[in-house]
């Protein structure tokens, strides 16, 4: 298609440009907008999603979920089942692995993520881990495979969507099934009625409109445990694969957008930065704050955190002078992770943690400020 | 940035391509991944969000929404008084003026709408018919303008999102305040704590975090107003205001999808087309529906329309023959408006209401099929 500018003039330049197939993605798959850092837990419908392939139409009534393979006792229950079992409520923070894809260059072609691939929510279930305990894992069990109810295709693979995980994983006591978030119900985006939630591991491994657990003896070779989520550094490279988040801080952009260009704003004079930061490895140890592009960096000051597994709230003071500033932030975790300044790339464009980068313009008169040239 | 396929070889044809101030904008302003069309209430979180700058933060407390202007007893209120005032509940279908630009060439660089900018919901608020009748509208009363609590730039302009309404308009019976969206307080990105409610009229007349209301005695020639928001054939054309919604037809995608380029795969023999249609002039006539690409068109069945501002369900039957075939659907309502075939083109990209058009891939093999060439 031609493009055009709102005014009618220009053409673009087209080493920015974005695919028709990336496209349809992102508007398909919701990111969370960044604004959204200050709730603790994302209001429903701001949590971002991604959905390999059409959200399934379910029937509560008619639902099961099957539990198979390695086990002495496989069984099936309903969603009344699960719901009249022990309960836990927990607070967790998901990201999904290809948060950031849309900064990497060359850009590999899938949904295009700039940051807002996260979310925090409350999920409520009941542990994974007593489940399988009173299955009966056999002896030669070493992976769960958790299948979904959305299905499509994938590189000439046609799929129901389906993840495998190391059994340890899988009996942590934190591993939830999962039916409601924010005290809701699940909505149909997030997996009505029943999905895994994994703390610490990136969004692909909390399968959705969960519906079979299958124990295995073998590691899973499903398509999306081989060929998709694994680092890689060309086409040959087996890779290795994604599992837990990296650690990031995100920041809300301070002062006021431009529509269009998303340009930011600020008045001159005292502001607190704000954002969270978290680590599917550590609790958070610290995050720095940089307002000259990350020449120099301060320590932000950190809100407990309210679990493990959720994000932790971080500020830092900031006296804007008239004039250009370049804002970022920098967490690092207890394990010693920390976030790069510089892009790591891979082919499939997973685990972009380098650190956020906010271009503001400070000023009295945003109004009167040039737009910039597209 | 540079570009890639997933599987590093190709550069894509730029003349597809979509801006990066266009992906921003993307991943901030969601649309309704359109299997959600199965809903007759939109759930949470799938209904789209048009948001011109940040979701503000509204604290609830000291929250107020002051009347004023060409009124006799201006008066200003809370949240509770609001919402023990009479209320009225009612299904709304709403849609974004920009639905369907990014269909358009050349493409207008604004907010890359494909299909998805619309939802329905069940809107929760009270009239503001009395309202106004209990502020007393002055004889030279003209209009309403409506304020909301979003600001930020705009073509040069610092604003907060402001849009008038003619009076009639503004004292139809139908239009509401709103606090609560299908039976909950508004969600922030939804306009918490109150919104506007224009049943038949495109999105932009909804004003969300609304804050004032000011009758006038002159046509408001606000940016959103007067620059915004028009039909023009060129930047010199002063255009006509965009207002109600057009009619438009919507199917949901039968089969599965292809992940990355979203293409559609069915299994042959017999299958049911199910959509929603919907105009902000009349109810639906008829809706229309051509297996053919559009050479021949046979009449869907109607649903019972559950309101005259709620999108009315249709379906039509389709045995689905090996191979690739191109499904169209029509609206038409009792004002006699239909969609058009050819786009309707302006400098904005607003109202295209061009029939949608699915090409899929009827075989038993979906794996099988080659992905097409990117």
């Amino acid at each position: 298609m031609d493009l055009m500018t709102d005014a009618g003039e220009d053409l673009v330049d087209a080493a920015e440009l974005i695919t028709e197939d990336e496209l349809r993605l992102a508007a398909r798959n919701h990111g969370m907008p960044l604004e959204a850092l200050r709730y603790p837990i994302t209001p429903v419908g701001l949590h971002y999603l991604l959905i390999h392939y059409d959200i399934p139409e379910v029937d509560e009534a008619s639902f099961t979920l099957t539990i198979a393979g390695r086990v002495r006792r496989p069984t099936t229950l309903t969603l009344a089942d699960l719901q009249t079992r022990p309960a836990a409520v927990a607070a967790v923070t998901m990201e999904c692995a290809g948060n950031g894809r849309a900064h990497l260059k060359p850009r590999p072609i899938s949904q295009p993520w700039l940051l807002g691939a996260t979310g925090t929510a409350e999920w409520t279930g009941t542990p994974l881990r007593s489940l399988l305990e009173e299955a009966g894992l056999l002896d030669d069990a070493v992976e769960v495979v958790f299948t979904g109810l959305d299905h499509g295709v994938e590189k000439g693979v046609e799929q129901d969507y389906q993840r495998g995980l190391p059994l340890a994983e899988a009996m942590r006591t934190e591993t939830l099934l999962a039916y409601a978030m924010n005290g809701q119900p699940l909505l149909p985006q997030h997996g009505f009625p029943l999905r895994l939630v994994v703390p610490g591991w990136y969004g692909m491994t909390n399968v959705k409109w969960l519906t079979r657990i299958t124990v295995v003896a073998q590691p899973f070779a499903g398509y999306q445990q081989v060929r998709g989520y694994h680092l890689r550094t060309d086409d040959d490279d087996p890779g290795t694969p994604v599992t837990r988040m990296m650690p990031r801080a995100l920041m809300v952009a301070p002062g006021i957008p431009d529509f269009l260009t998303r340009r930011r704003f600020v008045r001159p004079g005292s502001h607190r930065l704000r954002g969270r930061a978290w680590s599917g490895w550590a609790p958070i140890r610290a995050v720095d704050v940089s307002v000259d592009g990350g020449r120099t960096w301060a320590a932000g000051q950190l809100e407990a955190q309210p679990s493990g597994f959720a994000w932790c709230g971080w500020s830092c003071s900031w006296t804007a002078s008239p004039g250009d500033h370049e804002l970022c932030c920098r967490a690092i975790d207890e394990s010693g992770r920390q976030q790069p300044l510089d892009i790591p790339w891979n082919v499939g464009g997973y685990a972009n943690n380098a650190v956020q980068r906010i271009h503001v313009t400070v000023t009295d008169q945003p109004g009167d400020v040039l737009e910039p040239a597209v």
